[in-house]
């Protein structure tokens, strides 16, 4: 049997699911769904954000969790940071990788994080210096790639030519994201063929939410495109605030189903993954947007009714 | 600029969607709901079901519906037929084509059906004739195609053989259907290049459920592999018995919608398709899956927030 082509799966529902709930999730809580998850075969896990607790009070004990969960060799304990503040108090936790971000639409950056964006990617420049002294990694996740909500289409040279930038500046991965849900499978394609032509060495990440429906349709693009690592949340957590009611990011667990029926290698085992999504209701007091945990595996099979036999006696009698 | 493929919707709504709803839906409600659909630019709605009313109680009005309707020229308005009376109660109301049904596991046909596949198929076969007396197009809708949910995967020569039978015998059109939401995009273009390699002249529809999240990858892999014609379900209605919470048919807005934006024709005005998928909330009496309709078209662009020119040149003074 060949070889199954291995895609990286990296969970961000404990960063961009919880940062958009409106309930505090216990801290405890936090550290025992991420100790399951680091368990399910996932390649690396976004496990907070070392934003100020102000800013975003679900996260405010980034570094409680940090320093509480178990780590297992192997997965990738990435958060995000701000600022060169919150890369301190991310190298003080000892995280393996920094996640920084900054938005390629001028509007969208200006409303997130109240930079312009050339004031971002110096913000970004001094933490990549700050991580090449610490010896962390250092990926750089580029919201609105695929679209601006405000501004719309963001041409694609202005959004790889950002991405060029910090390759040039010496971060080892990049993150494509689809921050409000506005990528589409041929615009994906047409994105990660200039990438990765472009890029050839540099690690490459796709972001998508499911904002439109299309969150799998685009995971499937991309790995056509030669994509190998997926951001997704459990469950499919994470909102968006332009659209009310939408779903959020692409659901982890509906991505592994998929991306193993039709060949890729994960290494992620499912019925554990369904087993920490199936947690989430309660932790978040409201339903989720997976289909998955609601519908099963498709090799889950069901029982026939107990009627079935006495049917089929009686379709017997009636004609041959 | 080069001719957009042509890609046809067919709405199922009204009897896919309708059957699998708690509360009957008046009358008057579906025939305005199909009239407003009907301008909208879909290729074929499948209006009722002409089953016993006690069998599908909510499309016990198929007669007052079909008759009720006001026809636009070009729409085909067509209606699941179950067996000759239903054939006759449908040529009494001049159905412009019938849809009849069978499934291609034999599990499945017993316990929905109540009879064997050769049974099931003998049946079918009586009303081909009589269509045929009437000059009545048929379609036969295969269900299973994609998996049963108690048997399994159906092998992929015996779905298709089931479906070689029929158009022997002499029917224009075939859908493969995913009854349960079991398809995933390899087997789709697997069986979608299989079917129009053997029949190419054969009129080919594909029918999904977003039961595990894969409605669209499913359309996008079909359309690929040459597919022309989608069932779809406004707002994404239509259920599973074996998959409580679980979504419904694929949703016909959200696959316009990314249709269109990877370069298809379907010849539907979305935002009149928008209006109608509004109304289903207020008619069903509950939230609908489909997406567009809560996040908007992606072209459909946001305001910057009433901070934003305070924020830019706050930003502006801070640096250069």
């Amino acid at each position: 049997m060949a070889t199954r082509p291995r895609i990286f799966m990296q969970e961000v529902a404990p960063r961009d699911g919880f940062q958009n709930e409106p309930l505090f999730i216990a801290t405890e809580a936090k550290i025992a769904l991420i100790d399951a998850l680091s368990r399910t075969g996932l390649a690396k896990i976004e496990v907070t954000s070392f934003t100020s607790p102000r800013a975003i009070p679900p996260l405010a004990d980034a570094e409680q969790v940090m320093k509480g969960i178990t780590r297992v060799p192997g997965v990738c304990y990435t958060a995000l940071i701000p600022n060169v503040r919150g890369a301190e108090r991310a190298l003080a936790c000892a995280v393996d990788e920094f996640n920084l971000v900054m938005s390629v639409s001028e509007t969208h950056n200006l409303t997130n994080l109240k930079m312009s964006r050339d004031q971002s990617a110096r913000a970004v420049m001094e933490t990549v210096k700050l991580a090449a002294a610490a010896k962390v990694p250092v990926n750089v996740s580029l919201s609105c790639v695929f679209g601006c909500p405000m501004e719309g289409d963001v041409p694609e040279p202005v959004a790889l030519d950002w991405a060029g930038r910090f390759i040039d500046a010496g971060v080892f991965g990049i993150t494509l994201c689809d921050t409000t849900g506005m990528a589409y499978p041929t615009q994906v394609t047409s994105i990660v063929e200039q990438f990765t032509s472009r890029w050839p060495t540099s690690t490459l990440t796709l972001h998508f939410h499911n904002t439109r429906g299309m969150g799998l349709v685009n995971v499937f693009a991309g790995v056509r495109a030669g994509a190998q690592r997926f951001d997704a949340a459990l469950g499919g957590l994470g909102g968006c605030p332009y659209a009310p009611g939408a779903t959020g990011n692409v659901c982890t667990e509906d991505t592994v189903h998929m991306l193993e029926l039709i060949g890729y290698d994960t290494g992620v085992r499912l019925p554990e993954l369904i087993d920490c999504a199936r947690r989430l209701p309660k932790l978040v007091d409201h339903d989720i947007p997976g289909q998955i945990v609601k519908a099963g595996d498709r090799s889950t099979l069901h029982p026939v009714p107990a009627s079935f036999e006495a049917t089929r006696a009686r379709a017997a009698a009636r004609s041959p």
